[in-house]
């Protein structure tokens, strides 16, 4: 359940305070030029510190590989490989060992199995995610020498669908130990038609699944997506056309580049909506282990809103999902 | 590709026109009583002409189930079923073997396979989903056993989100040779807490998964979904309380019963956003296989609107998942 | 559990006296030409009353196939068959159901499942290895139009390492109410090099699965096997040769055409050892649910040896392997 | 491929010569207590220069343990771990990315992927075994407290089914630059009855695979083995005794502990075949990349057997399996 993909799969570790986040990346085809500067300057998007509101806690993110790419290219073999924890602050979650925090996985995770660590949220911080990103990172790269290009950006921020003044909104709300949620629109060009599966793999079902196990999001849809359901058929019909290289396309995308869970050609275009971060920097009412009122204070480093550190992310998970399809369509005929 | 699941696993067959849609129901349980007739009763739910616009082809779709339960009970074993096609009516489909109709799988699944069976959509048919219905049937059955019941309903059809009158509405979309999208919620209840994964397996993760591979859903979100990026981190707390009977709860249900993709013990809600059906009862512009344009005619047997049929279908994905979950679960501790 | 391969899959159901035993064989490239007489010429291969001593139960094993191919060909859709039981004799049962047959699987399936369908054996018996004929039986020709073979062939049935009077060797022990068992060879000509993977999902080891999920099966070893143990490294050394048409082999196949896990080229040799049949036409002592002493008349039909009709499906595995690892190899370059 | 099991799942990596060798296991119960002392020793037990003709590259392969461990328990997450690799002596095989080495996996190697690390065998060395012994002495110690354990000896070295002197017999094939294999007996005792799956999952199917997929195995049995192929039905029955404590047991173990794929309660008994170590010092004739002739000069540091050391990675291999196939059954009954 920590291994994620088909023929390309990622199986990823870590707590936030332990020694160490990683993953192993295996199924990555042979002989794929990795860049190592460009993959760390990739997973620098992740870092910290890069917008108003983010966390304090600076991680250096030093991506370490271990095996499966030698002499910059990869070998076939899995890729092993790992950041340190370095600026973890355990002090800070000591008295959250006996305490739930409302939002949080404290509660659910200690329902499921008995026991938690309970610094920094343990598996369930979002800490885990700069394993997501440097695999990602390193498909994204595989995927350019195919001509495949992914690029995620945030649609709306807060209540307020304009996000050019994004920074300020949430420095606004961090000021008030506030948080906001958001949209980040994901859209992938270049994929050939004919990537996907028919029936429950449907390319847009392996991204739902994909975006969904992104820490704090809460929806997914893609093309005209939940707006689709209130228009009538005759609306969003995605006409064919010959072009004038003689391919196939359609003069419109409301289908987002999917159809029957395969593409088509067209731009593939997702969105994902990202609830606000559950920790405020606010004294917050909740229970403790035998369900006595407490009041929690605030702690720990955090967020205000996680969509600008985000972006990669979604960008890397859309990248596992594609890489891992193309590689399935390889299959379809002897 | 064509499996569902982890431990519970689901795997179906079959083309709309050809002899018989079926599945293979894997990792049931031993010695859960079934109900035959009430499998039944549940899979005629998804049958046709029980609503206005509905298809006209008349598929008795009578469950047949070949293996895994004797004398009125599983055995543990595969769960082999069918039910035949008896009412195809292929010459309706003879000339689209060279033709791609818009917003249809034709084009891609071409592109994939670089062959295809057009008769009624072969197995891009929602004729396939009677096969998820009845393992879901079977599954439904299972969790009633353990007190987990779910129920979905449309809360949206067409441009209007009032569904008192739906069925009119639909009708008249039929009249016109149009079609309509819409909106299911879906909730369950009785699920206890700790059920589903941390990590790519959230609960929800697995769920955007099994409803995005229903025909036709281009959205998902569980919760407040994508309202919930519209607020602040203040407004959308769940704040725990402690029930009269001990038990620990929450106050409010913003999150839709799951935290860190593992249930909390509160209802499970989702919706599931419906595109409008892609086959119109109009002459629609497309091309043939080389590129040409021409008129498609009507033809075939279509809904104007899926949602009332698809209700079945979204109970039985939830209830695979849910089923699956709990008994994962079960695996967390020696 | 009741599925089997990675990307090529087969999924199967059914007990010995249910309505049917049936598959589904998912992952089949497209456009594959199938001849469906020489399917059903294939299966009979494994059907009773053909040699002497074999069971008098007479199952036609008419194979209807229920999707997946069309107009002689297959879709890349999943293969759905079945074939069904028309000669259950469930009478000779009836008293089977409190008792433990010794070297069965009768008390094993209880201590598991706490229930289980005594009637021949349930899903335990050997019947349900027709469905992995009929699915092998297709790759088997789909591996052909590659121009890969396999052949089966017995080469030790019971204490004699001579299979040129096996019939009647086999009659004898039958006529006395025994059982044989035997060691059968299997071949597999024309798998290019490169094919198997080189950890956990060695060629061999996946053979070695294969083969030892068949009924009865005690043993695997592939080239000089067990000998080997015996050998010193000296001994054993397949040197490597370049032959007059410029490609690379070997001069010897101590290895049986694996090398960590993944084929040179040369033909792949595996053997393997069947148990005798467990069932005797003699009175043999057991117990009781209770545990309590009783005799065990002989009853019910079945196969003094049964390794003649073991041939094809072991030839069945070896092609569900083999295609399935080829299908793989299209994946390790992008 | 590079991940095995069903629930409990090890995913690894490393080259022999690449900076570390590690893995990740999942699906660990939570809160079962490992001691890490006890683990190292077991791990050491797989270390070179403790027995003759053991090879001279000394690695510490000290075990860190990088998640899924806190304060002595398992928390239900990944266990990431890792061994650095300290010892590697890259300059032995500058000359053989340019050759093929007999009995090796050089030339398969390339032919799957068209690259690989020359460097120790890269990923082909038994290097990697490191991190299936860390993993098998994690689930051994949480088997120990379901009271079950695993033992692993030799039972014959060389051509001598004798192992009183195996010590002194692999000292004198290592003087000779020659090399030996052997056979290993592992028994497993305290599993109770009922563990293990009946169809492609057979316990004796998953164990032969795990078995297979060790570096140098070329053959599996268990129970009598192949032995069984030549006897008759009437000399290796297991029959029914119920002991004094009231339970059920059988007089005699031919079948290994497993019938129908599944345990019950007898020891477990299997036999596994490693060929001769591939490397000999002495020279031998080869080819290069292009076939042409040449000559191989005994180089590198490597075992004259390697039975004494995959003792433990016998054990680990079968621990795996088992604590797999304990926590699947859990999942049998709702």
């Amino acid at each position: 359940m920590n291994t994620f993909g088909n023929i390309l799969t990622l199986t990823t570790f870590g707590e936030s305070h332990g020694p160490a986040v990683g993953g192993v990346l295996d199924g990555m085809p042979a002989g794929v030029p990795i860049d190592m500067d460009g993959l760390q300057h990739f997973v620098n998007r992740r870092r910290t510190g890069q917008t108003p509101g983010s966390s304090t806690r600076d991680e250096q993110d030093r991506v370490e590989v271990l095996s499966g790419i030698w002499q910059g290219r990869t070998l076939g073999t899995p890729i092993g490989f790992l950041v340190r924890n370095t600026d973890a602050r355990s002090s800070d979650y000591e008295d959250m060992a006996c305490c739930y925090r409302p939002n949080h996985a404290d509660y659910t995770w200690q329902a499921k199995y008995g026991i938690r660590d309970p610094r920094g949220g343990g598996r369930a911080s979002a800490r885990e995610t700069v394993a997501r990103v440097i695999a990602g990172g390193i498909a994204i790269q595989a995927l350019e020498t195919l001509g495949i290009t992914i690029e995620a950006r945030m649609i709306s921020v807060g209540p307020r669908p304009d996000v050019t003044n994004a920074a300020r909104e949430i420095q606004e709300a961090a000021n008030e130990g506030d948080t906001l949620g958001g949209i980040v629109q994901c859209v992938v060009k270049g994929v050939p038609a004919g990537v996907g599966e028919p029936l429950f793999g449907k390319l847009h079902a392996q991204l739902a699944a994909a975006m969904m196990s992104i820490p704090s999001v809460h929806g997914f849809d893609y093309g005209d997506g939940f707006d689709m359901a209130a228009k009538c058929g005759s609306e969003v019909m995605d006409l064919f056309v010959k072009r004038d290289d003689g391919s196939i396309g359609t003069a419109s995308n409301h289908s987002g580049g999917i159809q029957g869970g395969i593409t088509n050609g067209e731009d593939i275009v997702m969105r994902v909506a990202f609830k606000p971060v559950p920790t405020l920097m606010r004294d917050v009412p909740t229970i403790d282990r035998d369900g006595n009122p407490m009041t929690l204070h605030p702690r720990g480093r955090h967020d205000a809103c996680v969509l600008p550190r985000a972006l990669p992310l979604v960008e890397a998970m859309a990248a596992l999902v594609i890489l891992d399809n193309y590689l399935i369509k390889k299959t379809n005929v002897l």
